[in-house]
């Protein structure tokens, strides 16, 4: 049988997945249906192990899956990853598939990537791997950029020690199928930094009895977002201020406390190390000349997602070989993937596929992942495969 | 009977007027269930004629009261004033009177206010005024300045035509029963200020696709506070930010809004007119250099609260013949009141009666209205009423 017909013949089965995720979305972390569905799907293509349960903290169950086809010689192991996870977006769309958890769904098409993913399975079940091994595995918490970390201080996990591994965004934009491909950054690293300056309160009428945080927090708002221009820079660095909370929300009291939320990009990770450091000294030094007391955290830590030389030309050749279209991307991302953390175990490699041109954004309330693009992912997966194990 | 016995005569009843009110306390512009019990104290005391519902708005029902008593004889028409409305602060005092509605306690002592002026309708009802005529009366909403407003709105109060009309406060950290005295600015006009700054909204991997207010806001918070100390003034003149709001708390959306809220603070009209005209300019200013939209709002507006000359000298006079200790004021309070609208209708006069050194402050969880200054209250009334009426 052709290629192309055996996954069409598969396409049917991979659609009611997708759609059965679509409908029944969860947000990072809590996975739990999800996981019970994926793991389900892949026992019926008989791996040769199945890892669920993995990515737990201590009290909590992990909703990571990975599913394990041994082949019949010695070889590489090659892990194919998905993210599982939805966003607390209510949906917009109203098809029968549509969400039926209040306030989420599955914005990031990541229903689409595990769909992807698991429909591997079943050409696996028909074709077991002449040598080496193939994972799929199934990534919680994406969203927060917290599942990679996760899995990677699972110790079953670990143990799979893969020789690769590769990943996918679908990317609305782009033709159908398109292959978008980058060597170095794919895209870029971001981090959330949280500071809070306290002083003290006072009535309004006597403000001079308390400490306002109005001055530092005035100061960081005009500041900081011109630190990346005063570094030295290679690349993208940036930094965005997105929130800012001083007191409550009356005319009566001076308030003692301010929160400010800012978010750091680079695409270089020394690059966003030097950020964070001159940032990090900056708000020291604001909030010691207002003599207030700072606390500093950071919250939804991305790593760049890199693509090596070694392999990028794998993903390269691969795709060529896919017989699908090819772009190559000239900058980086600028949005943020836990991806990039696979490349402390093994040479990862990660690329996009076009979701269509006409298609709404990610995080766009009326976004749908296209069934469409399901047979184009495999294409590109089986092309690893080939590429890797020959 | 000495006025002294006469008052501790009626004081067990009063007690349990100002407990009862304590017990049942109602929010500015909701105060029915208190408006329902001070109308049946009033009306056991036979005044000539009993105006309800007063200071209503369009749809609605107003809670204001004003009890008339009649002279013999033509004369001038005196009114006292009582304020009626809670706090929302929860109450943390554990006796049997203690706020039964939760969320809500008399944290500034309204419940003492309302039933000082109350204490006057059994003496009225003892000994009639000789000439002239008395209005014991009840205002509702004064924590939010809109209850003196909405009483010199209603034709019904007006046609009182009183000639003078008065009104006071407790204070705490103030001996118990001391008169505080003051011509001129007794306190502060004050009115709260919302700024609300638009540009528009896009994500945080991108923010020069938006227009983010963070700039303008800066810009507000460094400048606004020190626009008094630039304008020439002769007394207080204060503006204190009280709040900021920009964006979500998120990371990953640049914001296209921030909201700043201030209130000014004056002893004279004029000079809060001309601050408040500088404010504006400056806000529009900035806004026209950033590219923002701006709104601009006032909110909790209480104007100066004044004695003349001709009332200070009253008050004076009354407070030397209570018997009473006396303080005179060296600087007006900075806190408001809404008292000093009266004064567009009548001469009006405003003091201070201490309620205890040792009291909490005004507005803490723990204050309490203290029932012992009941009978300094009515004394000061009584030697109000002999002043004007003889």
């Amino acid at each position: 049988m052709a290629e192309e017909e055996e996954i069409a013949g598969i396409l049917p089965e991979l659609i009611q997945l997708r759609q059965h995720l679509h409908k029944h979305p969860e947000l990072s972390g809590r996975e739990v249906a999800t996981a019970r569905h994926l793991e389900a799907f892949l026992q019926k293509y008989r791996p040769t192990r199945l890892l669920k349960e993995l990515g737990g903290t201590p009290g909590i169950t992990g909703t990571g899956l990975a599913a394990v086809w041994e082949g019949t010689a010695e070889g590489p192991t090659i892990m194919f990853r998905a993210d599982i996870d939805a966003l607390p977006i209510p949906e917009k769309n109203a098809f029968a598939y549509a969400s039926q958890n209040s306030g989420i769904s599955h914005k990031c098409g990541h229903d689409g990537h595990a769909a992807m993913v698991a429909g591997l399975a079943p050409l696996l079940h028909r074709h077991k791997p002449a040598r080496g091994r193939i994972v799929l595995f199934m990534q919680p918490a994406e969203e927060t950029g917290e599942g990679a970390s996760a899995l990677l201080g699972d110790p079953q996990f670990k143990d799979l020690k893969p020789d690769y591994i590769f990943g996918l965004h679908n990317l609305p934009g782009y033709p159908l199928g398109q292959l978008v491909l980058r060597e170095g950054t794919f895209c870029a690293a971001s981090r959330g930094l949280r500071i809070v300056l306290t002083g003290g309160t006072a009535h309004a009428a006597e403000p001079e009895q308390g400490l306002s945080p109005a001055g530092a927090l005035a100061q960081l708002l005009q500041t900081l977002p011109f630190l990346p221009g005063k570094l030295p820079h290679r690349e993208l660095l940036l930094l965005t201020l997105t929130h800012a909370q001083m007191g409550e929300p009356s005319f009566g009291i001076s308030p003692g406390q301010a929160m400010l939320q800012a978010t750091l990009r680079a695409n270089l990770e020394e690059e966003m190390t030097a950020l964070s450091q001159a940032v990090e000294a900056q708000i020291r030094a604001v909030a010691r000349e207002y003599g207030l007391e700072v606390d500093l955290s950071y919250h939804e830590v991305f790593p760049v997602t890199q693509n090596s030389a070694e392999v990028y030309a794998i993903l390269r050749n691969a795709a060529a070989a896919s017989g699908l279209s090819v772009h190559t991307k000239e900058e980086p991302f600028r949005w943020s993937e836990d991806f990039g953390h696979y490349n402390k175990l093994a040479p990862s490699g990660f690329f996009g596929i076009g979701s269509g041109t006409g298609q709404p954004n990610l995080h766009n309330a009326s976004y749908d992942f296209p069934d469409a693009l399901l047979p184009y992912g495999l294409q590109m997966y089986r092309a690893l495969i080939r590429e890797v194990l020959g």
